[in-house]
């Protein structure tokens, strides 16, 4: 059965944390997951953050997970009282919490030099029942898989190691490719030219994205599509109206 | 009529900008909008990042807003083919674009001197019907409020005008405070002691964030309350309880 070249393979994000939605951490797994899952031919769709609540994770895991091919969520599988990330997934599948065992003897190995496992180091092997284990090679404690929901660490660094140890795994389509050109100019002043341009070039996406810098105004316009020579011709496009209105574009952005 | 002075007063976030769900853009506003929401006594309780796609914001706005006290926006709201959120929220609100008059005369004033007024610049000048404007000193485009929605910039440091000209203007609740402890220790050895503090000082919430550095595993104790007293309390119950573990906490976190 062959695979529909065209089809878009999407995912969704769920970032768990009172602490993000406070200010104090600022979330750096939004822009890690959708650079690697860009890189496994995977389109971020949309990104949640809710609070330590069960009731908010539940609602957005189902309303997610329905409509796009993977989940991801980061934060809230951690040793204390406030990681209910794991109940809370549980409660929106319908199943139940067990002991996973190869995760209890992930944790007895790396806890065996580390004080041994007590009752907080325990629920980390916990699972939503059917789970399979992410390999974390950085502290020991899993991510969990259950069909198309992946639970990942909060602690970025984790969260890196967790999809490293995905690379490949999951099935993607073609990889949404980009080219960036910078101009010192207001975006303003180009509005019709990028209009215009994406028209011209139905496979692509134009995205503008101002500066202020060195007490100039600039903007960096990323072309987007799956196609390497659609591309291509969109940025000509765009460089040659920009050099029309004497503004020189600069490959690969500002 | 008197205030409820236990009214919990929330608001919601929506980041729109296809820039963030491809991993290009690291997101700053979230962090901003909740620092700054924290301080007008208002509670974020819930982030959406959602693409340059009508359909999707219209979605967004329209179960945030009913469910929250406010509801704020960030991007999309500049020159170009791809800045759409004010048809979108215009959309999500059943009400027409039209040109606001004040915006139109900003825009003609802050672009005299800089090119004069274009097709694109003067999109800037566009809001759903019945909307007020929220000032903008660094260049000129307004935020836009309808009810009790409001439409930010994209570019952080505008988005902190906008916000900074509304300092005191929306009606929130007590503040959330907190304290933070920190101490080198694995939070999986003191879970019982976070759980039992917390339990212990029921207006209390605690939150743990640990961390890797200098080789060595730490945390930081972030005691959540409205009120000063409990924080107190339950922070000296953190406190004596890690002293207790042979554990020395850290006033003001590591």
């Amino acid at each position: 059965m062959a695979t529909d070249p065209d089809r878009i393979w999407t995912a969704a994000l769920i970032v768990i944390g009172d602490e993000i939605l406070s200010g104090r951490t600022h979330d750096k797994n939004i822009a890690q997951v959708a650079s690697w899952l860009g890189v496994q031919g995977i389109r971020l769709r949309e990104v949640r953050v809710v609070p330590d609540v069960e009731d908010a994770i539940v609602e957005a895991v189902n309303t997610l997970r329905a409509r796009n091919d993977y989940l991801f969520t980061t934060g809230g599988i951690g040793p204390t009282h406030d990681d209910i990330t794991v109940d809370a997934v549980a409660a929106a599948l319908g199943v139940e919490v067990v002991i996973h065992p190869a995760a209890r003897a992930i944790l007895e190995g790396y806890y065996a030099t580390r004080g041994g496992l007590n009752e907080g180091r325990l629920r980390m092997a916990r699972v939503p029942a059917g789970a399979e284990l992410i390999e974390n090679k950085m502290s020991g404690a899993p991510g969990i898989r259950l069909g198309n929901v992946f639970l990942m660490a909060g602690v970025p660094h984790i969260t890196a190691q967790m999809l490293a140890s995905l690379d490949g795994a999951l099935e993607g389509g073609a990889p949404l490719l980009s080219e960036t050109i910078g101009c010192w100019v207001a975006e303003s002043e180009v509005a019709g030219l990028l209009r215009e341009s994406e028209r011209a070039h139905e496979q692509c996406q134009i995205g503008s994205y101002p500066f202020f810098r060195e007490g100039r105004v600039g903007a960096n316009f990323v072309i987007r599509s799956t196609d390497a020579a659609s591309i291509a011709a969109c940025s000509a496009t765009v460089s040659e109206g920009l050099a029309a209105l004497g503004r020189e574009a600069v490959a690969g952005g500002i």
